[in-house]
């Protein structure tokens, strides 16, 4: 069962968009020494979308032979077929992911009934040597996963949970409501931890804790202890910054957040672009405001 | 201030659609024994769109005469134009209203800037002898008022509060970070009284708390005790009958649970329909399910 | 039967926001002369919304009473319950309206099910003494009037027409296809009018043709004559102004661009507001770049 | 210049999900003789998102080597980033392949700004060998190409066309009058086929046409001779079966009327499954209903 704060972690590219190594590795050291529970690779923040298939294996194979073996890792094996996501979610396994977080297929959108997605997960989830963890982000995809079908996927053995990044805290209730205690249900988005956890949630994938793993931790220990008004007081303190490293400015706000703060954030892959300057300052200022960087 | 739990009373209708006062009495009677800090009158739930003038007039004068006292009274005051909604807000300070809860203006949806919108709430704080409280309503005005907004707003001194029906549980923390302390931020919806609680709200309007409103007032209770486990078990069970009356079946989902509760929901007013047969199983298998009621 | 050109009159407001019948009048007889085959008092460009019932009634005896009498006069009378409407629609009929246009109630948006909707314009459509039209209207209602709905409604002998200011052409293409020949299909937005007669439409009721109801008209003739090139030149040559004046800016756009081309537009009524000066220069230059106006 | 009509030829699969490819040959065969001005291979008909690389180019190579040569081929050439798009499209050029076309980029939806859409297409038609048809389809892609956007890439010498599909006949309209004479206007639907033809469209390529493109044709043909009352009932009478096709049941639908009509339509690669009993009956009678299948 997996619980507790994991990153789905940045994709550092080079000047010539290749993947850079070496700023990856640096990252992966720092994160290796946290509190985090694990990390995925391969998330939306990982711009898993621009990776080949063979850029994808050569990821996923370098951050498990460079990260801390004592934390989780989960692996986004999302294709648009089912045929090479299963295909891609075994050649994750024998690379040695613990699971598999997996993206509904979204480009029929007016095809994907219900019916159609639970049939999909399920010939997944029938021959995937790991874990499924199903991953609703409609704001990427379109494409909504509601409570009754993620309740009716929880029950496949190999069904193990579900990030939820659409936001919609009452969905994410009846999940936490509809499934068992051993289901994980993980909020995705740092801008509603607090309330997705006193709600039930187990978790959460956070792309704040790319730059914050700390304070992510920090948020669930508070609420754990009881300590509600200091969790709120620091929920609220962090919805600016997420805000604007992941539906604000996305993955370029992410990365260049990471490179004023001591990590290596790396060139984004296009059609994502650098920041301009103007939204730079914005980025620094709130990290300012927030106390992680001097003026 | 104003703070707790409030519920938007349904007007009840006779079967030639007149409204009937003695099934209105008869659940005032009721309200006015609970625990409930006050009520709406002509919100959603009272089909105050549906009443003409006169009868608003009629109705909020009915019911400041036939309520608890001890209990506050807010008002609906919506009307399209920014000139008629000075009006019946000045004539409901008259018969004795404590606070105004206004909607934005919403028929031409693509005109109402942020610009626009600021202005007719100014334009009417201005004019209104008694305290004016926002209305986000998207999901039936089609208009979000942002966080931005509404913050802005915040600081007239005639605005006392919102109550946000968006279910936008980011946007309410952004709220309640970017107001001061005895700004009302009000959840609209019992689906997520608890997220709303955990980030800071200071009340509720609740359609459920017509049919439960001592189980929406224990819920704060429990939250504010500390208890949250308690409160969590609370809140996941009363997210299934709270979509049935308020989403899921609306005012005549409502409506017919309070006749099968002991109070008199009465007819709803053309264009709305009575629950059909197979509706109404689906709200008396519910209000089983959850206890309230004997199969 | 209706078909031709018609326009959805404005309502010009003095700067106290009283009507301003003067103005009115001004208009009235410079429409009276053109080719409109009739006008439409109290659609969304009149500021229906914006009016008391008062109001409208006596915005609508003085329009019967100063307008050509030889043009039709079709009046909005949607209110929100189907009460209303019908008390609203009678009143109109009384004072000498050829016929009633009549948007869906739209406040419940969850609830206004294809049933409802079919119901409340039965009921109406029952008790009006003068002929229905059908006014679909989804940019403002949030509400679609689908063509099967609409279809299923033109069996009534007292539902005469539709004004489809949906935009979806393929929608009006199975409206004409599923109702009789003598079932008035209107196109509601001059951006689409020759794509509307092409695909059958009957007419058009245009927030154009306040301020070019002979183009518009042209058009049609253009249309009818076979003459498909020349109509295609001027569909292509109207849009960019046309946009400006309806989605665009709406009513306060409209009503500047009578000012400058010698109808008098007045003002608006709050919530909306006056054109800001940057906007106005828009009109201006898009006036001027349609031949309308010298620089 | 590219005009006329062109079909989006689907991919037939084998239970196994394998590609068919005499069932491939044996569709080419039939379209190859028709008044079809071309096809597009790798369309969303074709299911190319389920297609692998190495599938893409051996489906291209075989059509190529298979299909009348007098006819143009144009191929799809999406792929999520720049650089994978512009290195499919070089190696379908040396395919032989006429022109690419190509969608947005459209996984981080709230990112897709005009400005990194505008140079995506340009650092894509800066590299390829063949010119550039944008594809507007945001019914899958959740993303628009505004008629402003369109205008800008359309001076690109390059960029040759736009296929849109997104039902906007204004907007179609808008691309008609902003851009030159021989930029490329395509319909992406035959529901609006004969609006799209009297704006300016040049051509059109339509799923319809895998099944009917006889018909597709000859509502072109009778548009250009004059003939608006014969290609209007065209136009009305095939709206039915197209919506079936394509918007409501799909490629499934799509194969189904294949199969019933003497095409060999084949499987459909998962996570699309094969239509109902329910589904195929309802296509069944719409196809005897238009005239193409005897009861």
């Amino acid at each position: 069962m997996f619980n507790g704060i994991y990153t789905p972690i940045v994709t550092p590219f080079k000047e010539d968009e290749s993947i850079d190594f070496e700023k990856l590795k640096f990252n992966l050291d720092i994160w290796g020494k946290t509190e985090l529970d694990g990390i995925v690779i391969l998330g939306s923040n990982g711009e898993f979308i621009y990776l080949s298939h063979e850029e994808k294996l050569e990821v996923v194979k370098f951050v498990i032979d460079n990260f801390n073996p004592e934390k989780n890792i989960i692996v986004g094996t999302y294709c648009d077929s089912t045929i090479e996501t299963i295909k891609l979610t075994k050649e994750m396994a024998e690379l040695g992911a613990d699971a598999a977080l997996i993206l509904p297929p979204n480009y029929y959108k007016g095809g994907m009934s219900e019916e159609i997605l639970y049939k999909h997960f399920v010939d997944i989830a029938d021959e995937s040597p790991i874990p499924v963890m199903l991953y609703n982000m409609p704001g990427n995809t379109g494409i909504n996963l509601s409570s009754k079908l993620v309740a009716r996927l929880s029950t496949h053995p190999n069904i193990v949970g579900v990030k939820d990044t659409s936001g919609n805290i009452v969905q994410l209730s009846e999940i936490v409501r509809d499934t068992e205690e051993d289901f994980s249900v993980f909020a995705g988005n740092a801008g509603y931890l607090l309330p997705a956890l006193v709600v039930g949630a187990r978790g959460a994938t956070l792309a704040l804790a790319n730059i914050f793993p700390e304070d992510c931790c920090k948020l669930v220990n508070l609420f754990r202890e009881g300590k509600i008004d200091e969790a709120r007081e620091l929920q609220l303190k962090i919805i600016e910054i997420n805000y604007l490293v992941t539906g604000g400015m996305g993955v370029s706000g992410l990365k260049y957040a990471l490179d004023l703060l001591g990590y290596q954030g790396g060139m984004v892959r296009r059609p994502l672009r650098p920041l301009t300057d103007e939204k730079k300052s914005i980025i620094k200022d709130a990290l300012v405001k927030y106390g992680a960087l001097k003026e």
